[in-house]
């Protein structure tokens, strides 16, 4: 049988779950596919660190090395910030190899520009895992799309915030204790600046506009506000009145064409679709002109649900070459 | 530019909804797929009343004129009872034409053997339709299924019992002048026995069945309620109590390999995920291993978003033939 050769760049939670699941599944990915898979190289900045065992051989701390594999095709990225994972992407598809990134930060930014240049070379950008999580709102979003004009999205969109949120009312805590038990849960970053300004809610919506509308509002515009201002005493007070907060990021095409983008803490009561979103779980309602409004819920965070849907879209990518011939 | 030729089997409110919508879209389909869609044929019991103004000559009651159809290759079929369809998409698949159907009742029963069949012919079937209305748990289903495993579903399949559901509570209406608004909206058939029944949501849960774990119990085993015996005062009963009556199907593959279903009217309270789910809406929530509890919430019913998921299985058929070589 035929082997695919991959590499996956950045070995911390998200990419060691992707080696768990390629190994998982490996004869299950096998029989559906038609093609094995095998991890080539890993992508680390400190060699020296064994995560899991048997990887050490597949590790290095230069980019050239994994370019120069012979005949790799996919690359996943999992790395956290804009540089030098946009670089390595660029070079990775230069290079013809598909890739597959789960770096909302990178993407929001460089995305359409990845998409173009993949384009060119003839190989695929998967990019499920940067937004939502588990949740599959990209692939979901890309089918309709095919039929469906979208005019609006509205999410809850970072688990933490929500977490925090959630935590505030069910168990009266002020926002730093729930904010530390994120942390201690690993849901929360040390630096929990991302998730609770929310830039990060910020991020994925961006690349949801992008998607949607194939633009995106100028950055500058789009009001940005975060949970960290809300106090127990608010949350208590909203409780009492059927309400929860919930951190909600949305963008809509408007009737003159321009894009409105914000994100910020909104009061919802129970009969809102987001009133019993709780936890690390993210929500999307997508308002399309055929099919109506759509929403799907699921777990925004966390090693499994983010690598799984990488490893879905590699293999979607594999898929795409099912020998369909159009008789015409 | 190439052409595909389709027909179009049955032409009432969703077989309508798809003509609109091939219209409507016809650009944009082009330019997204490359090739142009033409509707060559619709099959009607009676070619006598035109429907749609310009389809008259489009219109045959006879089968056998659409299969002799030079270069037929797509076949929508929107017909309501087990037979004449599967006989007739049998003939497609056995004509080498990929067949795309809303036809819950028929493929419940015969949609294994159809996939089979058309695996053989090396045709594709679009199923979509057949459940959920407009959300899309199929193609949800299918790409998670890739690399997770499902192992419950569960979910809202009927849009009828719902919005009578719905409205028992919101107006305080009884049940049977529940049903005549639903029937006068057009959202009950005539005869409303199988929506309040539960056989409709029962069909639904079938088919998931049969994708998500390749077989289903056996039918007689299934306990199968409806919602025709809930009375205005236990709806009130249960308002006053903080909780709903939702309509709920589902189906689980339990830890010694048996599958156990069941559907019947359920109280769920302000927590669960169901509870604001309400009017026409379907839900349908996926327990996975990897990714977790996964939900969709959208339209169950209604032409459009039925006839726009046809729309979009016939563009994800198209789409598998572009052109990805792996380099093996």
């Amino acid at each position: 049988m035929a082997t695919i050769k991959a590499a996956i760049l950045g070995f911390g939670t998200v990419g060691q779950g992707i080696y768990h699941i390629l190994n998982e599944k490996r004869e299950e990915l096998k029989n559906k596919l038609g093609l094995e898979l095998e991890v080539a190289k890993i992508l680390v900045t400190d060699t020296s660190r064994e995560r899991v065992p048997g990887t050490q051989h597949l590790m290095t701390d230069n980019m050239a090395e994994i370019l120069e594999e012979d005949g790799l095709q996919v690359v996943f990225e999992a790395i956290v910030n804009e540089e030098p994972a946009y670089t390595y992407l660029k070079q990775a598809i230069e290079n013809k190899c598909h890739v597959i990134t789960a770096n909302k930060v990178m993407f929001a930014k460089h995305g359409l520009k990845l998409q173009a240049l993949a384009k060119e070379y003839g190989v695929f950008v998967g990019y499920e895992a940067t937004t939502a999580g588990g949740v599959p709102v990209i692939k979901t979003m890309k089918n309709i799309l095919l039929v469906n004009d979208v005019s609006r999205i509205q999410g809850i969109l970072n688990g933490t915030s929500n977490y925090i949120l959630t935590k505030m009312r069910a168990e009266g805590w002020a926002f730093e204790d729930a904010l530390k038990e994120a942390q201690r849960l690993g849901y929360a970053e040390a630096d929990p600046y991302n998730d609770v300004s929310g830039q990060d809610a910020f991020k994925k919506i961006m690349i949801l506009s992008a998607l949607a509308f194939g633009e995106q509002p100028d950055w500058d515009d789009v009001e940005v506000i975060g949970i960290d201002r809300i106090s127990a005493e608010q949350v208590k007070l909203a409780t009492e009145k059927g309400m929860r907060y919930r951190h909600v990021a949305e963008v809509e095409k408007r009737e003159d064409g321009t894009i409105f983008a914000k994100v910020g803490p909104m009061l919802v009561d129970a009969e809102h679709p987001l009133y019993p979103v709780d936890d690390v779980n993210n929500a999307v309602a997508l308002e399309t002109n055929y099919i109506g409004t759509l929403s799907l819920v699921g777990p925004g965070a966390g090693m499994y649900p983010t690598a799984s849907v990488m490893v879905e879209d590699y293999a979607e990518i594999i898929g795409k070459r099912a020998g369909f011939v159009v008789r015409i």
